[in-house]
């Protein structure tokens, strides 16, 4: 089935970029890579029940597919060109296929990212989406820059997707449509990682939680992070559910939420804060790189906070 | 389990290209495309139960996922450089990732192609692998330049694949041991598809059927094709097993060959069978393109066949 769903597709993501010599219908795309610039690579795997919840409907999946991928461009700073989707389906379902197309086409189309490739195959439902970018040389958004001293920040607000996640189990889900469609349409902060090429010393996208992904920079860059619990950015949809202490365990363990956690020297922070907010999302200065190693958070007394069973407490000795 | 296992993965497939800036760890990779090279880019998924049998050793998945995507690169004529292998995985089975790995390096190295990324999710078995390769300006073999006259050829021997997935079912498949390693490793004619740079005039490789692929060239070229059913090259072990109108069924429509199907101009036949002969694998002459569309087959009595339920007939009018 491969031809005919890969061409329906097409139809629905149909940028014309002059860098796309082969694009979908040969045996590989052909692409050139601008002079002077190097190629970003990510791959992300969507399966039905792990990452989306069945039920999720087929133009979110779509979206979500991409916005995961275009999330690891946009954290090394990447400006996204091309994609290839692979998706295996139980069945031909050919409404379910144009609406996934539909939704990845929202938001490849603004971005005049290329859909140049594609297999689909049968078998439980699962999206494979592989997304390529350019980078100036040297310039890429690596996690291992961090150092001592440095501000810590995040962009946009956390903790909505996990709520949103939460919410689904509801009777009446829609008073909490906000934080539903910020688990079921992330937007990938792409402005945002090309804003801070040159700027920040490290960079990693939020979709595991911000404690663990916050980690991944603590272990490559050989230092240590203090998290302020009070300066966790958090939406005031999430604030209007749910109890204090709820919102912030969904900001520091949530995941899905695809905003950027970085690191910046102290001294501009204030700086990139102006630059985030004229992009849109903005960004929050959250802690401060330390040396050491491990992601402390403080609470709102200053005193150490511990995850236990039931999420974030004050540590008791 | 993303970074475990794809660490474990990294171990058994340690290729170092200086075209790689930034291989696995981060967020996305990040590589440099040679100056005066273009970029060929192809993604395949194999699920289990479609595309290899339940039970298929991890070592024969992991190569058979990477040949697949080689193929389609060979295909195109272009250099094989990076892969990234997303892996969904029922649990995370240690001795299968190591199995898989291994499998997949045993193809890779000696083509020193380097694994640039990759992702590890839980859910049913399936294997999607991209592959990037190099090509020349304006040198990529597309299926779409074949012309009445050239003569077709194909690489090596075609139909051991699906004879080898029939014998599985055999009580003692030992007998038929090559055809199932045709079936479970095959070859990707990486070095066939860069050697007809230049001479071929159209491409593809044998993954779902001679006859069916063939017609994708005839399509793409707009052309018809003539097939002389005894031209077609069958291994010893074919021949050896099966009756001959059975292996004619093979090598027309058993998919997983991976050899290059493709199209020169006919004064040209005789000096690509003896490149392709010094390469190893050889390439028979099958037939030619003629005016028109479709795929013709001409039995051992140059009457045309016809493909029943049974399979290729000669036509009864």
């Amino acid at each position: 089935m491969e031809f005919d769903l890969i061409d329906r597709i097409r139809r629905h993501t149909d940028v014309h970029r002059d860098d796309v010599l082969t694009g979908i219908g040969d045996d590989a795309a052909v692409v050139a890579v601008p002079a002077g610039r190097e190629l970003a690579v990510a791959v992300d795997t969507l399966v039905e029940g792990v990452h989306f919840p069945v039920g999720t409907a087929a133009a979110d999946i779509g979206w979500k597919a991409l916005a995961v991928n275009l999330s690891d461009l946009a954290a090394m700073g990447a400006t996204p060109a091309w994609a290839l989707l692979a998706l295996t389906l139980p069945d031909s379902d050919e409404a379910f296929v144009d609406g996934l197309a539909r939704g990845f086409a929202e938001l490849a189309t603004p971005l005049r990212l290329a859909l140049i490739g594609g297999d689909t195959t049968r078998g439980p439902l699962t999206v494979t989406v592989v997304v390529h970018g350019f980078t100036a040389p040297g310039d890429a958004l690596l996690r291992s820059g961090a150092r001592a001293g440095d501000a810590i920040m995040v962009t946009g607000t956390l903790g909505d997707a996990a709520a949103g996640l939460r919410c689904l189990a509801e009777a009446d889900a829609s008073p909490y449509a906000a934080l539903i469609e910020r688990l079921n349409r992330p937007t990938p902060r792409v402005a945002a990682g090309n804003g801070l090429r040159g700027i920040a010393t490290a960079c990693i996208d939020v979709s595991d939680g911000l404690v663990a992904d916050l980690g991944h920079i603590c272990k490559a860059s050989g230092v240590g992070a203090e998290i302020d619990a009070a300066m966790l950015p958090r939406s005031s949809a999430l604030l209007t559910h749910f109890e204090d202490a709820d919102t912030i365990d969904f900001a520091l363990s949530g995941g899905d939420d695809y905003e950027l956690c970085f690191t910046v020297p102290a001294d501009r922070a204030g700086e990139v804060s102006a630059n985030m907010a004229r992009l849109g999302g903005g960004a929050t200065r959250i802690g401060r790189i330390v040396e050491g190693a491990g992601v402390r958070v403080l609470g709102l007394d200053g005193a150490e906070m511990v995850l236990s069973r039931a999420g974030w407490n004050h540590f008791v000795a």
